[in-house]
């Protein structure tokens, strides 16, 4: 049996932090759910950056960049962090440098980890069926909004640890997780409904269609695994 | 109507720092708790200390001295944190000097606030009861266990936000007092039984009797209501 764990926040991470760790990156709306829509496009790769000079840097080397800053895209990017602008057009068989609020910090904070997985509603269990195969000491790492605790990432955070508890092959003792997964018990089965008191949800409606809003709280649309390694995040299948 | 938010951790306690709130300080196991136990057996004021270096100066001038650090009392202290080591015979109408793991560094740090108030299970309708009846901005400040989210700090504060919300004299727009709202309405009919799966409570178990859990997860002993002036903790009416 082996360990989960639930970081809430960025700013709580160094309290979690363990070399040992699989870490497992949730930034529902929208980094983690474009870099699944982005994989499952076709993108041979992602250059996740995490500052804005670095996005910059990234555009001067030649790179596609997706970035954007509270919602907003960045003036020398080539698009922004919506999922629905990853088509197969724009980035099949190619490497997109792609920088985010909350989402690609979170990613650069956790680069050390033994293994660092990307999740998302979309690939929910794609995520949970490998995790349950290779069962190993688990944090599920919320990338939150500017540090702050937020409940989107929360949900995905309790799905994936309600299924791999399920699965016998796992077990929690911590607060944050047992949170999660009754949060997740409490909005699974309107989890748009659920989340139309989220904050984040009412910040972003200003910015993104609902459209954008709905395929980022859509179940399984793919089953990408992708996953960091030596500067990118590829799909391990 | 004002805003009510929740912080979860003392980490995260800059992210909602703002001196024209109202900050209510929540540690249920046990500092908040032993702290309202104390003014109700008569303690005339609390000095909360947040280090054990600024516990043992206390001692030195002559304050009677409760503390303790990870559940165990200090070799120069006269007694531990635990609510029911608070007899009028020990503290009535004396001040005592209170230091503890969690619970007065999240005093110390928010002791700039415009109005700091101390919460617990104990206290909970002389606090809903006194905000409902002064509204204002409002921070719900969970102390935590060494900066990691916990669940039974969080459901004193959903059930605080819980009942200042019914009042219709406040809302919220704060992801973290959404969540410690659900959590409440989910816990709030056995608390003890669902706070039985709660890391920390597990680990005081080791620590202090059954009977100080259960005492910390009452509702309503008491009609105190501590607030902090000037270094010292006193009671309002």
């Amino acid at each position: 049996m082996q360990p989960i764990e639930v970081c809430f926040s960025p700013a709580l991470y160094k309290l979690y932090h363990s070399d040992d760790k699989c870490v497992v990156i949730i930034d529902i709306l929208r980094a983690t759910t474009s870099i699944c829509a982005a994989i499952a496009a076709g993108a041979e790769k992602i250059l996740p950056v995490a500052s804005v000079d670095d996005a910059l840097k990234a555009k001067q080397q030649g790179y596609i960049v997706a970035a954007e800053r509270e919602g907003k895209v960045l003036d020398f990017a080539d698009f922004g962090n919506s999922p629905d602008l990853f088509t197969p057009e724009r980035v099949k068989n190619k490497t997109i440098a792609y920088s985010t609020t909350n989402g690609t910090q979170a990613i650069d904070m956790a680069k050390q980890a033994k293994l660092l997985l990307i999740a998302s509603f979309i690939n929910l269990s794609a995520i949970n069926q490998h995790l349950a195969s290779h069962p190993q000491p688990l944090l599920l790492f919320c990338s939150g909004w500017k540090n702050k605790f937020n409940l989107e990432d929360t949900l995905c955070a309790g799905a994936i640890a309600y299924a791999l508890i399920q699965s016998g092959k796992y077990f929690t003792q911590c607060d944050s997780t047992l949170a999660s997964i009754d949060l997740w018990l409490l909005a699974k089965d309107n989890l748009s409904s659920y989340l139309e008191k989220a904050s984040h949800r009412h910040r972003l409606k200003n910015i993104v269609d609902d459209s954008v809003i709905k395929y980022c709280l859509s179940l399984n649309l793919t089953n990408v695994i992708p996953y960091y390694q030596d500067g990118f995040i590829k799909n391990m299948i």
